[in-house]
Formats: structure tokens, C-alpha cells, sequence
């Protein structure tokens, strides 16, 4: 991975390109108004704030933007923040394309695709790979764009298609030592799990939650594609129903947002490849920043743990 | 409410006509089989134990059989308990049907239809309306016969309906004294909370969970009918959202069941009101049972409390 | 409801009278102290900060005083905040009293006292109506003025009668329904279930815990007071100890402060009818300042949601 | 203490006189009649089971009767129970009394009180002297022969007056050792914090809750009590109130049936006084039971665990 | 496996040799004593009941003997028990080795100690190795023997190292997909975490825990052990520690028994493995009980859930 | 005590000497960077800000300093907070050594040492005795010097060993009064159940946790010290595996950080005295600065209360 904001410590100085994931007025103790971005460029993200600002910065420095910084990265109560010496919008003459600045998967879309396609020509249950294939192919474009979620893990552009493949990997695995799991409907689980997301979020970039997946929320939306797509593909079997079941219950438990445990043992185990492949990316990152013999910054998601990074 | 089994006592004898709700063979510690039937009336249930059974026996009283009984109340673990001293089958001479001993609602099926054909008729929202006339008729048998649960409330047949009628009542008292409320969600939103019942549920007596109700569940069952009906009836408007998440939401909190708590105030609304019925039903049933100055039986559902009946 | 604070947004410019209901001063990062105001007008409140402030502001700007006041809405982390730009003291001049500016109920103490004297008019057991009446007497004059609360719902001037006048209107429609319910035992309960707050706050307007109300709480201080009237009106009957426990369970379950849960019908059926009072009033309150297809801010006593406010 | 029945083991042949604390009627899985017998002796109690009972049995072996008793124990699922093989009802002959037979405080009625008194006579401050010296007396007669409660500690006759002499004296120890803990409260938090269980429970053996109670509980009995006595010494200070608060919060948090948590230094010191002096009692009670490197049988109130004795 | 114990269905008669795991006595409801016996063979585990007992059969069939048994299989409450109609030692005439009848791991001791020591041997850091190897040496012959509990999963003979085994293939698999983590530390964790159960359990069948094992527990006797050994073999770096902090921590969370929750990212996937090795352990074991298109019993250990078995 | 800054209120102006025990650089809203100190003296600390500083202000006044300050008490969102007007570093014209400004407790380390070495002097038990002196003397240096804790209670330098000799003074009083009690076994508790605490934390002032601190806890280390001190001293019986047990549980639930509960009667009265001894320091501390008819500030430590200081 090429050196980007995540691999900068307090105190030294940056003058580079960013991405403005979003910008939020406030008002500073001093009654000045003042934004708080956040920067992204492949690597990660870093708060600033831009003080004393004028109505043409507020209008400028907007959500989506790319724009060039010169700055400081400074210890805030914990965290690294960027102070902001120098701030502009790229212009043509940068040859910056906001691409360049997105954070997004390590693999492309093209790699993914055939990957996750490659897994479903594997399934030998017709009715199992009729419907995964239907609905991967319904919201195929947006599957491959979106991210797994607005924070936490996998939060970048194509990072729903990521941790999907990740987890196809972790399925065959476990699938090769466990030979009575039914790896049909541990690839279509992982392949159907979360992808009520593109519903649920609003687009690959800056994404946030839709009424819809306020209200709804990706596991019902899911849920209720399965039942549909059983209907207009003419299947009558149980598959479907147990499918829609592994969407319902792949958050294990009731307080986790699943109306139902998982009751099937396909159900179980996909609970546990999710579980895994996000929490292990979680940490990855964190320890990504963290030197030897350091802890990490604290992980919200991982129950607010510091990790230990050994020296050996 | 006529005479029946809940009007007894401890030490009472009995001589009636009851129904087999459910037979389970066992083994007594003296190593011979014995049955335990759950015995009912119109008025209510009791547990029974026929001792030293024969093959015969165990093949005669079984499941939703009417059968004539002699025996006695006893008092077992602080719940009553019936010893019965003779039974048999009932025959042509006794002039009885299996309707005459099954508990069913206070109101007859056409009195609740009626009550609730009118709640529709009174919504002015045409979307509602429809989603909720077209549903209502689709599971309109079913409806009409099946019990709200398997216990603790409404278990009896047409249970479900009556709840809703109770329940459209409340609803209106509420929607009332507080005029901000839509009543059209209101009543559509009790109409249709429990609807999906009918299939997470085996029929209208002796019930038990189907295996579609035991890994979808109700809850997500009637959503993903409500999308269904918004899609055939061409609804295109957020009203379909919005009573998908009224079902959704009403047990008011993940734990019980609910992926999404209440976002828009009748869902919240709903969930008192759901409950509401509920537990003044539990509440009423264990009262009638006790003396004034006299604590009920514990009630499960109710905390394990018991209730104390005032001698005023 | 007249226009008022609630009704601005983002952005918008006020000059208008308002309310100090509370004043604090602290030290802003620049070393500089400044005044935290809350101010309200008969529609709602409004925090305002006033910066770098004399030892004349101090003195001036504090709490129970009325105020003309310039300035604009800003968003804070997510919520509404008034920056002021010109301050002053009413005089004489402005023809403008506090009680103007305080929100009250909107009935009148004259009929709230009205309605509130026709239900005990209309109890039939003696005892009970004559226990209810002596109480209701004895702190008619605070009970007429004092909000309900300190914050959260009802927290107006004379918010806890009106708490009360609502929900005796509920009691009876509830009770109507449900004919086993003793409609006098429930009446009293609303009647008594708060009065106590007469004592753990410091009064109408800006109120705060008392000592007592700290230490002993508004449940206890009622259970109280109902078992010394009982004594005083020699009435021996059980209705007093009935009475206590309705007041002593009204909150629901040991965890929210009733030593006891509730164990009479009535009882629970009390705590169904404070909830929904007090819930319906916090998301209208919190629905009126929201726009159709919007989320309202979150509400921290309905476990921090944000309620959506559909757009049909 | 003599040899009695907690001393005996599985196995043991017993032939002696206990007393009936409670009978119950049941029916056997063979369908005939049983009693349940809780039997006691001065050094603990045991479960007795007479099967085959006739109606004699039941008229004549029913709570509170003396009974001579021979039989064996036995283990029942972990716990031991004595297999009668002979019982009879207790005759002039037998020169046994009651009295004889019943649990009761290490300590006579006389010297407890001796000891109160003197606590009290050290008091400093007239009002907390004055109010606790007032309930003592007022409920003296029961307060000497109560036990503390129906199970689990100090369970039996003088049990109640037991517990406070033994929390005086751990009062004045920590009082010694801490000299900021004003004596005088804590002194009268101990006295008066379970004097309420003289109206929560029905007498001194054989005790059950009262409706009152149940219903109001002896926390809240007492409180009402001391506001009384005020009111009638025509004591207007702060002691009151504060007293009030210690026994309300004497159970130390809400899920335990305090309405208010301690928020007086000496209501802390109070909650670990109780709790030390019941739950020592409880592990003193099943270690007299084990032997050296066994474990006790499991203690319910403390977390169902079995305690170790050590071997040295 | 071949047909056992747990192939048999409700009213199937067994008639074949099975080995007594524990007897308990009791007393029947008719005052006659019996014996509670779990049996077992290869395949499984049942309880089976042995009414009206001699002194000679107490003596007789107590645990760790193998009999002759014929019966029938019985409903008890929802659960198989085995009616016993015959019962015999059995003699050298018999032909059979306790052997024959116990429960073991699928895998003989020199595979898994083969499997085992090849991950050894491939470890890169030699402190890790070394602490590994010198434990693995030190307790080798209880390691290869002991089950990995007492119930719920791998509670058989072997069952320990089998379990490790089982995580090692684990391990290498996730290892090889997630390349940040270090495989050394994974493995060592792997063959540590449970090594203590050879000092918390009481031996390789039938086993109770320890005076040790209940006092202490497996987890920090290991953790003492990895300290003891880093010393003697004069291991001074921080893979010492590291290696303590694995085993401390794997189960997760503090309220599971771990007084330090994972804080190294290996400490953290050792957990993982762990459980989903001993989940699958369970869940396949209940489902093979199991026919298509049925639930299995409840499993106590997966938070009480019967599993459905699909029907495709 | 002799006057400090605990006994300063809002409002009061100080000119005095004080030593900083930490000092964390930040950016203010006006982007310039300040310092917040924590100051303390003899008799406690408080936050502190400094505000525009310069790079010579940021190498000059840094944990570990004493220092000369002239500032005033302001209320900081209900906290004090000292602000700064001059501050210097101390000179040798001060005349003032660091020792005469850190916090440390009431007796000298000699008086503690001696009261302890009476305590292990008077034990009759020669395993204990010999394991606990073994320990203490290994550790002494340390143990006279650490505080008990980083922040909550008994923070201050030698306060491990003060909170030690409080609770022998307190395991005397209660071993007095409950004689089956064995005191030696409670006075090596005491005296071994924080002692881990010098290597989980760093040192005697302006503590922070280590790494072998918070990877494996003082529990933890301390259990590994008495196994191998056993080992060392050829101790075999079961002493040693007690001591360890009341290390291991003095956190009385796993939640709170110990693997086991107590298990041992001495082992649950260990944890009630270190818990009474810690909590009757925090509230004497947090009312020291309250005026009667006043609450303290909120401890955290005690589930956020404010505690009252009656007015007698």
C-alpha cells in the first residue's frame, strides 16, 4: 500500500490531495464559525478543522470535493487531527482525479465479479444457485460499488464486494474441514447476506442510511427480495424459505438486529465467517498505525479494546 | 360465561364433556405409562393425568377427541390439577359436538368481520386502505379461526381476530384524545400487526409453530406480504414502507423480536396498544380465577407476578 | 400555538422576548467566561450562549428574568443554539410580562380543576373519594402550577395538572373498554400518582430537585402522606393500602424506582396510562419541529430515537 | 450448640421430636395422597415426605404441631431428606414443648434487648435518639420475637433482633475505625432498617408475608413510620428525613428494592453492615454442615455457590 | 461410526453392552430406592433408569463397569431414556474390553500427537517452540487421554487433544488467508488454551473437577505454568508474556471466566477458533440425531436452540 | 490536614506551590495550543489550563515538576478548575522539595511496615506465614512506595501499603466479631491481594499501567508469585492453592475482573473488606469538600452519585 494519511504520526507536516468525505458547520467559543472535515485519500481518513471560515470557504469545502492541504497532524484528546495550514480545490492543472483519492477495495471489480461467479457456478442445489445468480445479477452494479457499511469495517468504495469475497474464501475453508456443512448455502449466505445494503445505503462514496434502511433495515430488504425472486423464478422448495432464514439470523441474536437466532447450521457458520472477516479487518487497520511494543488506538466496534502490538 | 372448568375448585368433583387439546405418554416412576391431557371447556383448560393406561387407552384419548370424564380437582405444585376417575369417548347418544367444548372468542366470526370491515371502510388514505382490504381478504378464513398465540393470551380459536377488534377499540379511544395520530396507520397497523399468524401457526386449535414460523416468524412473513401487495396492487407511495415498519417494529425492542424499534409514533403507538389488550387480558383471566382478598396463580407472561384481587 | 422558538430553523434571525430559565457561567477555551443561557417563550426553549461577558452581564443575566433579545439559529452538534447578538433587560417599557414568555398548559388552571373535581365527584367508594379530595386539597395551590418534571415531558408550568387532566381522559376511555377495571381506584391513582412532585421540586418555573425530593422521591413522599390521610379521616378500610400501592408501583419495576411491582389490576393499568401520556407528548413535542420525509432530533427519554415523519 | 438435625448425614437413622413448620398435600405420580413436611429442631430444619397419607394423617400432621419422628435421610437430587418410617403427634408424656423445638437467637430476648437499649442510651443527638428509642418500644414485643425473614438469613424466631445486635456491634467497630461516620445514624439505621418486618411478615414461625407486604413491603412500612413518629414527637429537623433515607436505601440499589440508592455517607456504611452480617450467617450456616475439604451444599442467596472448607 | 446408542429412536428395544459412566441413588415416589445410570457406548450417551433396586444392585452397578443390558427406549419430557428390562455384569464369557464401550476421539493418540508436533516443528520463533514443546512434554500423557470437559462438547475420552487437533487445521487455514497474523503464536495458543483441564479435571472419563480446577481453573493454572516454564528454561523475552496473555483471554470475556478480554490480534482469533470448533462440535452432533425436515433437541450449551435439519 | 487545594472553593484566588503530575499538549478552537495540567499538593490535585503556550512553556512545565502558580478556582461544567494567571518553575530560593507537594498517606512507611510485620508475626499458621512474609519481603520497597490505584482510590504515593494496613485494622475488627473466621488467612489476603500492583503499574507517582499490566493484571502476576513462591519455600499443602484462590477472587465476580468468585468464606469476607475500605475513602474525600446541607461532586467510582452532608 503506497504511504497516505494513515502512515503519518503527530507532528509531522503533510502537503498533499484529499477527498472531503463530508464537512460540518459548527460554531467554534469564540462565536466564528468553523468546518470539520473529514479527509480521506486511499489509505484511511483524519479529521480537521478549518477555522475562521468565510461564506465562500462554506461553500467551497463541501462533501465530495478533492482538494489540495498543507497541515500538521496533531494529538486531539487521543486522536490524530489534522490541522489546516493551507487549503484549496484541485483544479484541472492538478491532473488529481477524485478516483485517485477514494479509499476502495485491494481488488478490482472485474477480480471480484469473477471470483464470487466462479463460486456460484461451483453450487450444485439448482435452486439455491438460480436464485443467488438472479439477485447478484439484479443489483450487480451497485453490489460492487457500495460499501459493506458507513463505519467500522469495510467502509470504502467496494468494500461490500470485498468482504463478500473474503468470506466466500473463509466459507471454502471451514467448508473443507467441516464436510457436513452444505457449502451451497454457505456461499449463497455469504453472497446474499448484506446485499439488502445497497438498498439500506445510499451510493459507493459518503454514504448514509436511506429512510428505507432506517426503517426497514438491509436484513428485512433481503429477506423479502428472497421471497419475490422465489416466486418469479417458479421455486417451490424449501431452499428459499432456508435462505431467507440465513439472511434473517446472520446477526446471531435478537439485540444484534436478527428477529430470529440462526437455527440451521449453515446459519451458525456464516454468522461466524462474518464475524471474523470483519473483526480481523477491524484490527488489521488498527494495528496498521500502532509500531511494536505500542497499543492501538481504541476500536469503537471491538467492545472499545486497545491492542498490543509485540515486539517480537 | 357459562359454568365450566375454571369455575371449579380445589376438591371439586367433576362430571362433564370436555375436549383433548393434547395427549403426551410417559412413564411413571413405578415404570408404567401414563397420559397427560390437556383437558378443556368453552371456559378454559386443566392439565389431567390418566394413570396405568392400556394400549387401548393410548390410542383412543388422544389430540382434539371429545371425551365424558369423572374425577377431581387436586391441588399439584400450586396449580390445579384434574385426577380423573372414569372417561370414555363420547358416542352419537350424547348429543354433543366438538364446537360445544372448544374455547372461541365472546364474538362470532360475522361480528368481528363486521367491526373490522368497518375501521377499513373509515380510512381515507386509499393506499392504506387497499393494502390493508386486500390482505385482510386474502387470509380472511384463516383469520377468523386461529388463535393470537399458542398461550399466555388470546390462545383460543378465533382469538386473533378478537384481539383486533379489542384492539381497533382501543385504538380508537386513543386516536381520539390525542388528534396528531393518523388513524388510518392506526388501525391498519393493528388490522395487519399479527396477520402473519396464519402462517406462522398450524390451525385454529391445538396449535403449534409451523417450521416457517419457527425460522421466518411473523413478523418478517407479513412484510414481506405487505411488499407483495404493494407490488400487485401497483402502490408506489411510502405508505407501504410505512405499515411494513409498523409490523415490523411492534414488539418494541430487538430483544423481543423486532429488527427495527418504533421510528414513527403509531408504530410506537401500536406497541401500547398491542400490549395494552394483552395483558389486561392475561390480567382478567388469572383475576376471575381468585377470591377477593386472594392473590392469583403466578402468570408467566406477567413477570411471574401474581395479582392481588381487592376486597372492596 | 402562536409562533414561537420552536418554530425557527437553521439560519433563521429572531427578535423576539424570551425567558431566562437558567443561567451559568463558565470559562471559554480562550480563557474568557461566558453565559450559558436556556431560554424560552410559551412554544418551547432554546440554549444560547452569550460570550466574553461582563461582570455586569453576570450579574444581569441570570436566571427568572425576561429578556429582548437579537441573534441567529445555529446548528450545534446537531441541535438548534441561539447566538445572541444584542442583549438587554425588559423595562417597563415593553410591556411585556414574565407570563408571557413561560410555557404553560394550554387549559386554563380553572378548568383543569374542573375537570379534575367532576372525576372525584363521580367516584362511588367513599373511602377512596374522600382520601383523593383531602390530598388534592391540601396541595391544590402548587399542584395547579407546577410542571410534571424537570425535563423531558410536561416540564411547563402547571404541566403536572395537565399530565393529570389527560390522563384521567384516558382512564376513562380505557376503563370504558375494559369494564372489569375499577374506574375509582384508577382515577385516584392518576390523581395522587405525582402529586408528590409538589414537594421534590422547588417549585413552578425553573425548578430543581429538592433535598427531600433527592433523598426520598416523589413515590415515597405520596405513600406518605396517603397513610397519614387515611389516619387523619380514621378510614381503616383496605383502599388506603390499595391507594399506597398504586403510588408506590406506578413507575413500573424496580429498576425505574417502584419498590414494588405493580400487583392490583388497576395498578398496572395506571402505568400503561402514564406511559403513553408522557411518550405521546415527548414525539409530538418532538414531531412539530420536523418536516414531512424528515427524522426529528433524537429524543433522549424514548432511548435516543429519532422518529421519522412520513410524508402522506 | 447440641446435636440435632443439621449434624446428621445421608444415611443416618434419626429418632427424635421436631416440630411441623409447614405441611402440604400433594398427589404421588401413583396417584394417592402425600404430605410435604418442613421439619425443624433448634439446630435447623429438613423436608420429610409421608406418603400414603390418610385423612388422618392430614387432620392431624398440619403446621405448627410437635411430633416425634423416626425415619432416615436420605439424598434427593442433591439434597437430604428424611424418609419417615414412623411418625406420631407429641402427648403430655413426651414432656416436650414447643419451645423445645424451635430456632431461635443464640442470645435471650432479654440480653438483646439489654444491648439495644445501651446502644441507644450512647446516642448523642435527642432527635435520631429520641425517634428510634420511640419505634423500638412502639414494636418491641414483635421486634424481640420475629425472625428477619422467611428464608435464607436470620430465619428464625428472635432472628430479627439477632441480626441488629450482631450489625451494632460490627457498627461500632467500623464506627471506630472511621471516626467521620456519625455513630448516632448508623447506630439508628440498624435498629429501625428491618423493624418494618414486624407488619411484612405474619409472626414468629411458621411466618408468610402479609398483603401489606406484599403490597407495600417493610421498607416503605417504615419509612411511613418514621415521618409518623416525627410528626407525633414534634421533631422538625433534617434527622428525620435523613433516617427515612437510610432505610430506604438500605438494600442499596434499585433492582433490589431501594427506591433511591444510598446518598448519605452512613446509608452506604449501613448497606455493607446488613449485607456482611446476613451473608456471613448464610456461609457459617453451610460450613457447619461440610466437613474439611468437601464443599457445601449451594447457597442460594449468595449466587447459588458452594463454598470450600479447607482441610487445614 | 458404526450403529450405537444415539441411532436408536423412540420405542426401539436395544439389547447390548454399554458401560456405566455414574449411578446415582434416589428414592422413588414410592419410597423404593433406584438408580439413575448413564450409559454409554462409542457412539453416545443415554440415561437409563433401574427401578426398585437390591442392596446388591447398588453395589453392583456403579460407575466405570461395563453391563448387558436390554430395554427399551422411552419419551421422558422430551428427552430419550432407556427403560431397562435386563441388566447384568458383564463376564470374561462376554468377550468385551471396557474399550470397546467408551466414547473416544476419532483419531488414535500417535495421529494427533503426530499431527501436533509437526505444527510444532514448524514454528519459526524457537522461544514460542520452546515453551510449547517442554508443556506439551511435560503433560503429554494426560493430554493425549483427558476430555476437553466435563459436557457439552468433546466430553469424551481424548477428547482434548482431539479438539486441539481439530484447531490446529483451523488455525492454518485462517492463518493462510489473513497473512498479518502469526501462525506461531496461533498454534502455540492452540495447544496451550486447554492444557491446564489435565489439573482441572479428575482424569480421562467420568470426570469430575478438582478441588484445583473449581478453586483455580484451567485458565490460570496454564497461565502459571507458561510462567514457571519461561523460567526454567531461561526465556526471557516478551513471548513469554504474550503466550500468558493467549491463554488468559480466550474465553472471550470476563463474565465467561477471562480476567483480561483478548488485546493481541492472535489472542483474539484464538478465541474465534475455539468457538467455532466446539460449536460445530455440538450442532453436528445434535443434527446427526436429527431426520430431515426436523428440529433436534434443544442444545443447552448453544443458548438452549433446537436446530432444523433442511430436507434438501 | 493542613491546608490545600481541596480546601479552595470557586471563586478563591491561589499563590502557592505545586507539582504537576501530568501535562497533555492540545489545540484550542482558536488553533492554538495549551497545556492542561493536573497540579496536586499534600492534600489532592486539579485539572489546570494554560493557555497560549509558547515551546518554552511546553518544555518547561511537564509531568514530574514542581512549580510556582498564582491562579483562581473557576466552576468548569460543575468540576473546578484552576486558571492560571503566573506560573515559573521552582528555584532553589524556594526552598521547596518535590516530597513537601506529592500526595502520600497519613503514616510513615515504618509505621506501616511495623503494623504489618505485627500482623504476619501473630499468624499461627506456618505456610501462610512463611508464603506472605516471603512475598511482602521480596516486594517491600515497592509496596511502601506504589499508590493502590491509578485514579478512584487511595491514588496517592504509599497508598498500596495504606489501604493494606487499614484493612488489617478492619479484618481484626471483624474476625473479632465473627470467630470461625481464620485470621490468618484473611491477613495474608490483605496483605497479598493488591501487591501485583507493583508491576502493574510503574511506579510511585504519576502512575500509568504496564504493559504486563494490562495484558495479564495484578491478579494475575500475583497468583503466578505465590505458586512459585511455594515452589521456592518447598511448601506442598493446600495453603498455597488457598492463598491463590483469594487473590484470584477478592474481585468478588468474574465482570469485575476475577476468573472465580469466592469459593472460601475468608475469600468473600477479603473482598467486602477491601471493598468497604476503598469506598469509605472515596466518600470521605468527595464530602471533605461538600459544606453540610450540601452534595458532593458525583464520584464515579460509586455509580456517579453525589452524596449529602447532613446539617447536625
Amino acid at each position: 500500500m503506497q504511504k497516505g494519511i494513515v502512515h503519518y504520526g503527530i507532528g509531522d507536516s503533510i502537503d498533499t490531495y484529499m477527498y472531503i468525505k463530508s464537512s460540518t458547520k459548527a460554531v467554534a467559543s469564540n462565536g466564528k464559525p468553523f468546518l470539520t472535515l473529514i479527509l480521506s485519500d486511499k489509505t484511511g481518513e483524519i479529521e480537521a478543522k478549518l477555522w475562521d471560515v468565510t461564506e465562500a470557504d462554506e461553500r467551497n469545502y463541501v462533501g465530495e470535493k478533492a482538494v489540495k492541504i498543507q497541515g500538521e497532524i496533531q494529538n486531539y484528546r487521543g486522536r490524530s487531527q489534522l490541522k489546516i495550514r493551507n487549503i484549496r480545490l484541485t483544479t484541472d492543472l492538478d491532473s488529481i482525479s477524485i478516483s485517485d483519492l477514494i479509499q476502495t477495495a485491494p481488488l478490482s471489480q472485474e477480480e471480484m465479479l469473477g471470483s464470487i461467479t466462479q463460486f456460484i457456478f461451483e453450487m450444485r442445489n439448482p435452486n439455491i444457485q438460480r436464485i443467488t445468480r438472479h439477485l447478484l445479477k439484479k443489483y450487480q452494479a451497485d453490489f460492487l460499488t457500495f460499501p459493506a457499511a458507513t463505519k467500522n469495517h469495510h467502509e470504502f468504495m467496494s468494500g461490500l464486494a470485498y468482504h463478500v469475497v473474503s468470506m466466500l474464501d473463509l466459507a471454502k475453508a471451514i467448508g473443507g474441514l467441516y464436510p457436513k456443512l452444505d457449502k451451497d448455502l454457505l456461499y449463497a449466505g455469504v453472497i446474499l447476506h448484506d446485499l439488502g445494503k445497497v438498498m439500506e445505503l445510499s451510493g459507493p462514496v459518503s454514504t448514509v442510511y436511506t429512510v428505507e434502511g432506517n426503517l426497514i433495515g438491509h436484513i428485512s430488504i433481503m429477506v423479502n427480495e428472497i421471497g419475490k425472486t422465489a416466486d418469479e423464478l417458479g421455486i417451490s422448495g424449501e431452499e428459499s424459505m432456508i435462505l431467507q432464514h440465513l439472511v434473517l439470523s446472520h446477526h446471531g441474536k435478537a439485540e444484534w438486529g436478527s428477529p430470529k437466532p440462526p437455527l440451521v447450521r449453515e446459519a451458525e457458520v456464516l454468522h461466524y465467517i462474518d464475524n471474523i472477516d470483519a473483526k480481523i479487518n477491524m484490527m488489521d487497520r488498527a494495528l496498521e498505525k500502532a509500531k511494536p511494543g505500542e497499543f492501538t488506538e481504541r476500536v469503537f466496534a471491538l467492545e472499545n479494546r486497545s491492542f498490543y502490538k509485540p515486539q517480537f
